[in-house]
Order: C-alpha cells, then structure tokens, then sequence
C-alpha cells in the first residue's frame, strides 16, 4: 500500500538565505528590532523563498463552501440556503472576500464542495458536489472515505494549481452554514478539550444557542468516540468538506512550496489538522488574525501561532487573512528597499 | 488679546452621513458586527468625510525633526548627530518612512525644526531651524516662548498645505534622538503619573539606562514645577520641536476637516497634549497601533483609544501608522463595494 500523499516530505527552508536576511535586518538604518513583528516575518519569508529579499506578489485565494447537515441541531443564526447565496455573490464580486481579491490583486478561485443545492451551477465556481452537505454528525459520521479522500484532494489541487499560476502566497477562505460547530467539535478532539471551551456564536448565537451547541458536539463526540491520535477519523466524522479541503491545500501548499496565511477560527483548525497529519507543513503557515469566535485564541495557542491582528473579525471567506496582506507585502517592501547604516552614512549605535 | 488659534473651533462631525453609513454596514452581505473594528472605523470616516461611503486615497505625510539638549544626560542609545543623518536618509529614500509612503502613494514632507548642526542643508528638506536643538530641560526650559509657538505654527502650516493638496488622511512622523525622554516627561505631567511608568527603552536601553532617565525626568519635573492644568507651559518646559509641530499639525488638521492617523508613544503624546489644549479634535485622531515603548499603553488608554495594530513597533516616523493605512483602505473598500442583502439576493438572518 502507498503512503497517502499527505505525509509527503513538504518543502524545507533555505536556512542560508534566512542568515543573510537575519544579517541584513542588523544593518538596516533602525534600531534594532525596532520593526518588531515584521522583521521575523521578512526573515521567515526569506526562508520560505529561498532568497535574501522576498516579495509577494502574486497572490492567490482559494474559497472552500460546503453545507453542514448538522444544521438540523438548530446550531446556526442562519439557513442553510445562505451558503448557496453567498457562492452566487463571491462570483458576483459582493462579498467582502471579492472586494479584498480586488484591491489586492489577487486571483480569486470558488469551489463548490457541496451544497444542500445539487442543482446549483454558477459561471466562475468549480462544482465539485462531493455531497448535498455533509450528513448531521450528531447521527452519523459526517462524511464517508470517499467523500473525505476528495475534499483532502480538492484542496491539494487548489494548491497545485496555485503553483502553477506562480503564487507566493496562498490564503484559503471558506463559507459554511454550520461549520463553526464542525470546527470546534474537531478542535475539541485535536486539542482533548471540552466543547464549551471552544464554542462561540458563529455568526451569531446568543449565549443559550452557544450552550445548545456546545451540547450537540459533546454528545456527537460520544457517539463517534473519536481520540486526537486518529485526526482523519475525527476529520472525516464531525468535520466538513471544506474544512477537509483546507488542510489539504494547507499541506499541498506547504509540499509545493508556497507560505499560506491562514484566516480566521475554522481556517486555524484546519491548519491545526493539517499540523497533526504532517508536522513539517508547520513551518510554511503564517497566522494572519486572532478572531472574535472565543475558542480561536485556544486553537493559535496550541499551534503557537503569532497573528499579526486581532481586530474583533468573525466573518470568515479568508477575509481576516486578505486583510493581513498589506502588512506581509510592506515587512518585505521595508527589508528589501530600507538602506543599510553603510549605504546612508548613518552612525550605528555603539556596540 | 486675540484667542490663542488652537482654540478655534474643529471642524464638526456629518451625524447624517453617519446614520447613513451605520445604516448601509447592516445591509451589507455579511454577519451584523463581523467586520468587527473596521465596521466603526468606516461609520468614523463617513462622519469626518461628510460622505455615506468615505475613501482614502490621498494620503499626507510629514516627518518633523529635531533635536534634544537632554540628551547630554545621558538618556539615550544612540548619538545625536543621528537626528541629521537620517533627515538626509529620508529624502534619499533609505528610511523605513520613505519606503512606506513610496509604496503607500503618499506624499512625505520632511521637516528640520532645529539640529544640533545649524548649518545642515539638504535638497528636499524644509530646513525651519527654531535653534540647535532644544536646551537640556533638566537645567532649564527646552524652548522659549517664540520657539514654542513657531513650533506649533510650524504643524499648524503643514496641516494646512495638506488641506490645499487635498489630503483625506494625515499621518505625522517624528524623529529627533532623546525624544522618548521628553514625551515620557510631558505626558508624566499631563496624566499625573510617575516618570518610571511612562519611561521605557526608546532605541535601547537597558533596565539601568530607563531607570536613569525616569531619574532625570524627576528631577526635570521638580525643578520646572508643571501642572497639567497648563498643558502649553509643560510643552515648552520639557517638551521638544517636533513634538509641539506635532500637536500642532493635529490642531490645524481637526480645524481643516482632515481626518489623522497618530503613530506611536511620541506622536500619541502629542495627540494627548492637542485634546488637552483643543478637547474637539479627538474626533479626527485615528489611532494606528499600539507600541513596544511601555508609556504608551497608559497613553492610549487616557486617550480612550483603539488602536489598530499591535506588533511590537518602537521605530517612530510615523511608520506604524503608514503600516496601517491599508488597513483603512480596505475598510472604506468593503464598506463603498459589498453588496447589500438585497442586492444579492441573500437571506439575512430572520429578524
């Protein structure tokens, strides 16, 4: 039997090029560290490159939606038809994620995992219809092998196709009536915590939605009896097509060689998934915002994650992620551009 | 006597334009609230603007230096001499400001109040020389009554040439080697707080180093005698050129009807000191982030700030700020191009 492609070795880091970038953060005309965040992040972007001075140009942003069958529970301040809606709108260029790919000249790619709407055709969305939404994993197991194999390859292709189209940085957005639940629920296993811990109002519950929901993943975690050693397991039972999808593109992404910024609370579980089945992928993931939805702050602790914004965001698509961009583009305009103490005559500190 | 000009009235607010903005963020194809800070700050900048959907496309900033005769106490890591080498490295293009507004589309105006080299002479720089530097505020007042108001006219005039080029947002940088020290001691006055609380590293000192410098601003503040009932006497007493220009600017820029976004602990002092002297210009200060220099949380919070970013900043020249003007953009962005609910035909959540 072969490996699954997960496990793969992912890309290693140009060690060499993050020493002459390290060196040349000492030699440029500021106190040293005093662009705190941004000069290890322009050293680790070095790394990832394999270059001294890193850019990030090119950009690309995949969108994951799939429906959640768990929404039966009465875990969602909206309907489920709004995942179809808002696919109609990504293409459309309404939401906040089309507006971001704009201003940031990204490309903007929408995948269809599967929704409640199996008729649902959209120019510009890739309709891969693994399912009409995932089955209700308070009952049953969330996804079968099948389906959960081709979300994992979804993502890796997305991925794929992003190294084609020469991108030096991925983000991943997902959309989902329901899938905060699945994302706690997962982060729940991965992490051995209780339920409440890591469950928010999504979109927005009130505090007696937030417990209902935290008591439909506890008793679904009995039901499958699932342990953070089996990440595919628990994955496959009471995760979601595009949360499989994101770890898969996270991992493709980390194999083929390009950083990701990962978005909000459910991108980070994801992330936290993809950690679990291949470690080295860790090292190609930048965190872009520590998010509203409570259980977030949890899940970037245990991947000791740095986000570089906490602005209160909870809406998701990558938007958080998108949002970051700007600041990832200036840490590499400032490392590449600043003059050095030599190149403008300016007196270092004594040593 | 004519009324002092900081006195005169700010530039009111759009209420109407507000109550639209506030209006369209609910329409909008996202969760109520999910956007988070950014939803408040486009509601702000409709106000400021006078205009449903703002935008910020023409962006002023100007970098005030100078120097400190305080630093003969031995209160900072580097040496003097830097305030006038890095004027030169701002119009050469070397520094992490210049760097900023090239790739931000901004204009940079760089201005010399006053070096320690009287006869420093450089193409591109507004050479105003108030005198060589301030006097050393531990001996006797940092400036006299004539430089005092020249450096605040200096802001003032500065503010009002980004008004006649038609700036939306202005960001004000500093650079002038000891300038930690004199906005620590100023904003020990106006808050009434211990000078250990609000001194810190500033380009790198050690723990001996702060303490030191607490000690002079002590001393400084008993020999001088202030109250932060008379804000303008502290100025004059410990404070320095760019930091009076500074204030000034953010005076003449609430007065224009131009929105600012205030950089770090020097520029925050100063932005502290504007409110005391004209409390209606704290609706046009925008605050960008929150700095590695221990002062400035305390600074911000008197201030009732939320800023916008938190990544360990301690540079100055107004380079956490430009940091976050995408930020800003993106927020104007979303708020201008997301379709409404209606407009794309999506469910809203049952009210």
């Amino acid at each position: 039997m072969t490996q699954a492609w997960w496990r793969d070795a992912c890309q290693p880091l140009d060690n060499a090029a993050m020493d002459q970038a390290r060196a040349r953060q000492q030699q440029l005309t500021k106190p040293a560290g005093s662009l705190g965040q941004l000069e290890g992040l322009a050293i680790q972007l070095a790394g990832l490159q394999g270059r001294e001075r890193p850019s990030l140009e090119q950009l690309a942003i995949t969108l994951f939606a799939g429906d959640h069958g768990v929404v039966e529970e009465g875990i969602s301040a909206y309907p489920q038809a709004v995942t179809g809606q808002m696919l109609r709108n990504f293409v459309g260029g309404g939401a906040a994620i089309s507006v971001l790919a704009r201003q940031l000249q990204a490309s903007l790619e929408v995948i269809d995992l599967g929704t409640i709407d199996p008729h649902l055709q959209l120019p510009g969305v890739r309709h891969l219809r693994l399912g009409t939404g995932t089955a209700n994993f308070a009952r049953q197991p969330a996804m079968t092998e099948g389906q959960l194999q081709a979300a994992l390859q979804a993502g890796r292709d997305s991925a794929l196709r992003a190294a084609e189209q020469g991108a030096q940085l991925f983000i991943g957005g997902e959309m989902g009536i329901g899938n905060t639940t699945a994302a706690a629920a997962l982060a729940s296993v991965l992490l051995g915590c209780p339920a409440i811990e890591l469950s928010g109002p999504g979109t927005g519950l009130d505090d007696a939605g937030v417990r209902h929901k935290a008591e439909v993943i506890e008793r679904a975690l009995r039901l499958h009896d699932l342990r953070a050693e089996a990440p595919l397991q628990a994955l496959g039972c009471v995760g979601g097509f595009e949360i499989a999808a994101l770890a898969g593109a996270y991992l493709g992404c980390a194999q083929a060689g390009i950083a990701v910024l990962v978005d909000g609370f459910i991108c980070s579980v994801a992330a936290l998934l993809a950690v679990r089945l291949n470690p080295q992928c860790r090292a190609w993931l930048l965190f872009a915002h520590q998010g509203a939805e409570p259980g977030h702050k949890t899940v970037l602790a245990a991947l000791q994650a740095e986000p570089l914004l906490a602005l209160g965001l909870r809406l998701g698509e990558g938007s958080g992620a998108a949002l970051a961009v700007p600041l990832l583009r200036l840490a590499c305009a400032l490392h590449g551009q600043m003059a050095t103490f030599a190149e403008a005559a300016v007196a270092d500190r004594p040593a």
